[in-house]
């Protein structure tokens, strides 16, 4: 009689929101990129993907379930990592007899993420790199976070930084292959623990170009972005991690915004223009600054991927200024903690508080936390079903 | 008895609307730009300044009054208009005994624009180029418009190329004293006479950063600038001249469309960052890709200064096609005369139209046009006082 034993394994993942951004692939296929990045990665107590893999004989073949939705897996970025995590499995085995043949089973993988994926929260990237930390659990393979930032690379680029916590580079690398693309730790989360990301989610229509595409669009057509990758981003890389070794919220701040500016103008320079900011963005960003003003320090920073949202950086002894400044424009949207802060009237000018009491449909208010955790939720039972929740 | 003669001069002067664009100077003082522009004269006939330079031993002092309302001359600009066109004034004099002295006498300048100063249309570029011919007609300079450009250059730089009609480019120059920074004729008007601008006057809140402190910002700020001024406008210089030369609307249009991007590109990575364009800017940007998208070819494009106002640039012979696109967004606003151009369902998609039939206050359609003419319409009586109008 054949085995019939469901093999599992389950992970969280963060979510991560870059400060040197990741914009541009040097190979489409391989997803390598044109430039290093910096991310911060998010607390999963706010943010976070639960993947369970599972492999078994009784699967007929690979699955992935999405939030309760199939979703489908012939892409090619699916398949690479599959493909590179069963051939790490496969010479495991190979070593050692005593190994189930996992490898060789059909997988099934169920994920759920605890926020809405619609709210354009880089899903993608605590996606893929639950995925992989996910199977390389059920594998039990013996790579270093680092090791499998690269399959998680060539799900979606930025996933790669979700392996890790705290604060994170991918370096881009010079190899063809793509060996040397791989997330490292800067820092750990402890070494800076009070670090906090205010997010504003803002309403938009609809996202006009996928970040995939876009990218590709600007590396083709923007005459600016030579100057950003060549220039800028190794000026900034450098920036960065001298700011987050030194705890130099100043310096790590001004880095955040400039490196978002130089990202959204390179957008704007693309042709035809990629519009990720919107109105309400642009509010985000003058309410920062006025916040910044008023202290007579910058003690936020703002920062935007490819959607209007704004992420606020800022740190907790600084709270009662950044919070209570935008108390009077968010007080009254879900999610808006203002807890013992006080609101501080006045700092941020009428027109920008509307915009945003109009423009933002949600805040998450959450900071830097830890990597992939495993865990002994699963979304897959014993006997293979998918659970019920 | 003193000579009390009012000695009078009239000139009305265009907007011009540039598509390579002004931005950064490498002297603030002199009005020198860190690169070349060109720029398309609109008609007078919508869009004029009328000014009345007059002297006299009867007027006290110099005074400027624009649009009803006293203007303060003190500022070291007007002033170098003044002491330069005396200066040339006062050099005819000393070689002809037998002409009045009017160098000597206190200048009184009227001047009104046919359209609201609030509008953001160039007005400062009418404005000084009008003063700068009222003054030479009144004084009667031999100077050739290339010549008193370098006088408006130091009023307002873009005003350089309101002394022309039809194309004009602003050549930077090298000299140190601004003497080859001047204005002079790509083309007349007649040479491509079918040349039409639509411009969709935008509701701004406010101004947020005046053009003259703004571009110095990015000049100090942005490290994507450099690039700007040193690959992409040389280049888009070159393309543009031979676009214009050879009547080659697509090749015109879509440099338009890019030096537009690229430079509200590096207004977005100025630090802290300029924003110009606002949603209704953007949603002008994707009608223009419509419609273009619908002839399947380029027929139209979009252009936007130091504010959220789109001028877009189409011939004469495809306004069936542009007009017609934009017909369903802009049919109840005010000044669009559809004319005998059908409405074109469905080009501009639901979201788009809507943003642009509540953002768009006004639309202004005009054309290429002719430069300064000379007038025998006064601001200013003969006995010196102001015109009652």
């Amino acid at each position: 009689m054949a085995d019939t034993t469901v093999y599992r394994a389950s992970t969280t993942a963060p979510v991560n929101i870059a400060v040197v951004k990741y914009w541009g692939k040097r190979d489409a296929k391989l997803n390598l990129p044109t430039n290093s990045s910096i991310s911060v990665t998010l607390s999963q107590a706010d943010l976070r993907t639960l993947t369970t893999a599972s492999c078994s004989t009784i699967f007929t073949s690979d699955s992935l379930t999405l939030n309760g939705e199939d979703s489908d897996i012939s892409g090619a970025r699916t398949q690479a990592c599959f493909r590179e995590l069963r051939a790490r499995r496969a010479a495991l085995e190979e070593k050692d007899a005593s190994l189930p043949k996992l490898a060789a089973l059909p997988l099934k993988i169920v994920s759920e993420n605890n926020f809405p994926t619609a709210a354009g929260l880089a899903s993608s990237a605590a996606g893929f790199a639950a995925l992989v930390q996910a199977i390389a659990n059920l594998y039990q393979l013996p790579d270093s976070p680092s090791e499998l930032s690269k399959f998680a690379r060539q799900g979606s680029g930025s996933a790669c930084r979700s392996l890790f916590g705290g604060y994170v580079a991918w370096r881009m690398g010079e190899k063809e292959d793509g060996s040397d693309s791989l997330a490292d730790l800067v820092a750990p989360a402890s070494h800076w623990p009070s670090m906090r990301a205010l997010i504003l989610v803002a309403s938009a229509a609809k996202k006009g170009v996928s970040s995939s595409s876009g990218m590709q669009q600007t590396v083709a057509s923007s005459g600016l972005f030579q100057e950003r990758i060549k220039t800028i981003v190794p000026a900034n890389m450098d920036l960065m991690e001298d700011a987050i070794k030194n705890h130099d919220f100043e310096k790590f701040a001004e880095v955040t915004m400039r490196d978002s500016n130089s990202f959204h103008a390179c957008c704007a320079d693309t042709y035809p223009p990629i519009y990720y900011m919107n109105d309400t963005s642009r509010a985000a960003v003058r309410a920062v600054e006025a916040i910044n003003a008023k202290a007579g320090k910058t003690i936020a920073a703002y920062t935007f991927d490819a959607g209007p949202n704004c992420v606020v950086y800022y740190l907790d002894e600084n709270k009662d200024a950044v919070l209570g400044g935008f108390a009077d424009a968010l007080k009254a949207v879900s999610g808006f903690e203002q807890g013992a802060v006080a609101a501080v009237a006045g700092v941020i000018d009428e027109t920008v508080t509307s915009i945003l009491q109009e423009g933002v449909t949600r805040v998450i208010m959450t900071g830097v936390g830890e990597g992939p955790q495993k865990t002994e939720e699963f979304l897959v039972d014993a006997d293979g079903t998918t659970s019920k929740r």
